[in-house]
């Protein structure tokens, strides 16, 4: 598998925008708008971890493409919907006008339910491909299915909607886990499942990775906790240009910058214990988490 | 097949609300909301579609029931955020409080994200089902990525972006069949469609069948314009409790009363055209459009 993180992230961004599938020219805008959000930058986690995860259980990352761009898709909806006035309504993410700002709160809308559909639309196509091969079609539909899942009630949109209920009240450290859990642990846990699916992984490799999967997402959302305390920094290194979030529930709010360090560390730690079988073969997941916690301090 | 549209009706309601994932007691508002839309009524027009048209083809409908369910979510996630005050700015539907004015206007986004995803959640958790039969399964995908296609930026949702943008501006009649064909039209034409693969139908019997769904949608899109202006009688004859909708582009705006009843009139005749070849088997399907004429007089 590649070792470097911005060869994945090349393959996601070169190949982006050819999942859209053909817009009526009276529908430009919408097209334009969803385009506006996937290409307004990022890091890209999600599809390179699936892509990623492919590889390592011994796929090519190619194949696994189309899941990772839908996983994206999925993601970017989620981001321009959480801006808007109804949900965190906020005007500037990256450093550039959230989409409603640009194309107003309706169309924002409707592009963030485009590109959920059509998330599926391109996992759909590709199962076509893979008619004539009764193996290969399971694996995608396992892989479609992991993702929708992690995407939907019993995941992200859960963690939303516990997220925007807990605004008004006292937060108990249940309802926060339960919210980082869901909002980002999911799909990142899911880019992993669906990537070792489509890579054809064995039930321990399943297991090993999975639980390396939620230690990541957890010291994800605590990297980004602390990030956002001291100042506006994107979790993997550029400046974001947006102010450090008020009145937002964090990990280092309810715990503290010492203990919120603390249980980064520790996470990290567990993270690498769980592929530590693998030896150097796991050293780009072994160097992606120990690059985030390093980023924090 | 069944020649009650409420016997049809029954099924989908007794059934709607099995579909929703587990979910946790943390997310009960996002269940309360789901639910509140899904069971606020409906003429159900597009799963009956659906479970009729497998009947139709040979199959039996409660094979079908997931993918009519996963129909029915999408149609009402369509409708919560159709009616947000981004969009239509609707407080009531149906005589009742929109979904948003009940659980406010972030709620009303996520439970329709929600619905919008466990619509294909529905759909592959029906595939796990069917892994031992190759055929069954390619039916199912076939099923599910024509509900998809219908539902995206190559239909639904391109409609609705168009009709969002035409409301600033006069509207050609190109624009306004655009619209019409797209936003209403395409998740009636995929009803049959999916109905027809999931029941195993024949090219020919696919042509006919959605020729006449093209017809039907068209119909129906011009018969709900009569209605409106006449006066806040629903399409399949309940009394709504709402206004008819002011500076609202619709057919009998652009064409005028006399000449939207005869186009209702050429459509339903042409309808019933396309399905003359099945005789008394096509009965069901005959009324449905015939009905619809007859609510207008």
């Amino acid at each position: 598998m590649r070792e470097n993180y911005e060869e994945y992230k090349s393959i996601i961004e070169d190949h982006l925008l050819d999942f859209i599938p053909n817009i009526d020219p009276l529908s430009s805008t919408l097209y334009e708008s969803m385009k506006y959000s996937l290409m307004a930058g990022g890091k890209r986690l999600r599809p390179i971890l699936l892509l990623s995860a492919c590889e390592f259980a011994g796929g090519d990352a190619y194949i696994a493409l189309p899941y990772a761009c839908a996983l994206e898709y999925i993601h970017t909806y989620s981001l321009i919907h959480d801006d808007l006035p109804a949900m965190d309504d906020d005007e500037l993410r990256r450093g550039k006008p959230t989409n409603h700002v640009v194309y107003g709160d309706g169309i924002a809308t409707l592009a963030g339910d485009g590109l959920l559909n059509t998330a599926f639309e391109i996992m759909f196509r590709d199962m076509f491909l893979h008619f004539d091969d009764p193996e290969a079609l399971k694996q995608r539909i396992k892989a479609a299915h992991a993702i929708a899942k992690g995407a939907g009630v019993s995941g992200m949109v859960a963690g939303q909607v516990a997220d925007i209920e807990a605004e008004d009240q006292q937060c108990s450290n249940e309802l926060l886990e339960y919210i980082h859990l869901n909002k980002t642990g999911a799909l990142i846990r899911v880019a992993v499942q669906a990537g070792l699916y489509l890579g054809g992984a064995d039930d321990e490799m399943m297991r090993n990775m999975l639980s390396y999967a939620d230690c990541l997402g957890l010291a994800f959302q605590i990297a980004d906790d602390i990030l956002d305390v001291e100042g506006s920094v994107d979790i993997l290194g550029k400046n974001t240009g947006e102010d450090a979030e008020h009145n937002k529930l964090t990990y280092v709010a309810a715990h503290g910058m010492e203990q919120s360090r603390e249980r980064l560390h520790e996470l990290t730690e567990q993270a690498c214990e769980h592929i530590a079988d693998y030896y150097d073969n796991a050293e780009f997941f072994r160097n992606l988490v120990i690059k985030l916690e390093n980023r924090t301090r």
